[in-house]
């Protein structure tokens, strides 16, 4: 095993909340059968056991560890968090027409795109059941409206695509709502089931609300970035995909009229060719847009750490400290 | 205006509970709405206005004020359960991939699968805040059991779809999911709110359980011997689907060889062809299924007849009697 300074603070998290993980997993592979529809469980347990980070029901069980809580609610409460962004993901590939998730095919191409529709409200279904358990109702609040806020977002992202007129207003709204909601979601219900007081409760949220925004961030910029052998993503897709994202709205903010023009070729017609990605990364370098894209990270994930200033000391809050470093550290 | 004696127990009905439905209408489009995502209220409303019958919110409202509830949470509780119809609907036309509802266009062609997927999400989630604001756990934990088996019915219904070893079991098992469920948890939940007794909230279960079961086998009947211009589908839809519903499950029971082989060609392996439509009906009328069927039908009204007797005696409780009966009746 590496030494404690080596190792990953995703890592030392998983190490620390081990055998509160292993009761997610558990509670999550038993949740997830369905005595009349066996296809259910097929399809879930293709995403669930790909090794995704679970990063998020992680979250919600440090928040509720750091508030001094130990049990039992604040595992339902993970694998609630964990039900729905897994909901979420095979709705996501019907919307996105994707092939590829985690390295491994999609549900919708390995089965179809219905069963991915409807095991994705089942699960949503399940995760409700799961929270009804906890009996508290100022969870049930929270994660309902994470749930609303989760599904205006991805709405929202799909009437902004291909729309040049989407600025960085519009862009926080959308990550804030298909990302940073359900990480903000996690950490506050962990402080609730914890019975924190309300300045904890709101630091919570402010972190994993910073967190998740620097997450999305640094996820937009590894497409045009990163190294494919390392994301899995091939760089590029959300251009192809005509997706308007940070680096990309900067460089649009600061376009002549010749490169508006392409933007508008490419995003907005759709009208791409052999040479347009190449020409893209050349404007993004030209306006310097990854490194001001990079900067909002870091400030983002700044944010997420100043938030931790008001909870208690704790080896779990440095562990979210490092947390919040490491997210944008991704980037190198 | 027609004498009571003239008019459908469903719009006699309506009349009684006109002032609460105005409050359920109302609720309705104010939670439909979203600032972000104008979208949302788009495809909503162009379901939610298309004018269903609002039935089984009627019957959250219906079985309240039987059991002597005056409010205000039954109205929460009759919207709720109109966003879980119309999230199921919206999700249910990106499965079937239909084309009209309620003769209109459906939304997944006026706009995409992708805004019928998102927005039937944003609803499945506005439905859960809702139910959280009556801050009854017990109504929440009834309707998160619903929502599960409303779509571990529709997941059941696909894999069972095409395949001849598809029993009336099976076939129950099915309807009681994508449809029965809400009809009893819309019924039940009115009873809960209202603080009815053990026996009262068990009758009115029963009650949604045996309506439902009746409402989903007459319309699987209608969908065989179905008046175009009165139910607004075509004759043979569920056929060319090749959907195994009840007509069909009973003349497979009773088929020899040769009908057998008629089945797995049309429906297991959906080689059609011109006359086939004609020959099932002529299969469903030798073996005289189509009757048998409505004798089903009967029986299940009958039984959300009696589940009735348990409860108080009012004008509603006869209204619903009435519309037990009026729904096998639209068979003739």
């Amino acid at each position: 095993m590496k030494s404690d300074t080596m190792q990953k603070p995703h890592d030392r998290m998983a190490e620390y909340l081990a055998a509160d993980m292993a009761a997610v997993n558990t509670l999550i592979r038993d949740r997830m059968a369905s005595e009349h529809a066996p296809r259910i469980p097929e399809v879930t347990a293709h995403l669930v056991e790909a090794g995704g980070k679970r990063l998020r029901p992680m979250l919600t069980l440090a928040a509720a560890h750091l508030c001094g809580y130990d049990g039992p609610y604040h595992v339902h409460l993970a694998a609630t968090v964990e039900f729905i962004h897994t909901a979420t993901l095979l709705h996501d590939d019907v919307v996105d027409e994707s092939a590829q998730r985690r390295g491994r095919p999609t549900a919708n191409l390995l089965w179809d795109n219905k069963s991915s529709v409807l095991v994705g409200d089942y699960l949503f279904a399940r995760s409700f059941q799961l929270m009804t358990e906890t009996n508290n109702m100022r969870v049930l609040a929270i994660l309902s409206n994470a749930s609303a806020t989760i599904a205006e977002g991805e709405v929202l992202q799909l009437t902004a695509a291909q729309n040049l007129a989407t600025d960085e207003g519009i862009y926080l709204k959308v990550v804030r709502g298909k990302t940073a909601a359900l990480f903000s979601a996690a950490t506050e219900v962990g402080g609730v089931i914890a019975g924190a007081p309300a300045e904890q409760v709101q630091a919570l949220f402010d972190y994993g609300d910073a967190l998740g925004i620097a997450f999305q961030i640094v996820d937009d910029l590894l497409d045009y970035q990163g190294d494919t052998g390392v994301t899995g993503k091939n760089v590029g897709d959300d251009f192809r995909e005509r997706k308007l994202t940070l680096p990309v709205i900067k460089a649009i903010a600061k376009a002549d009229a010749e490169e508006h023009a392409f933007w508008t070729r490419t995003i907005e017609k759709g009208r791409q060719q052999d040479g347009d990605l190449d020409h893209a990364l050349a404007l993004l370098r030209k306006h310097d847009t990854l490194s001001q894209t990079q900067a909002d990270a870091v400030a983002w994930a700044n944010r997420a750490k100043e938030a931790l200033n008001t909870l208690p000391d704790h080896d779990m809050r440095e562990m979210l400290r490092d947390l919040a470093d490491y997210v944008v550290a991704r980037i190198n």
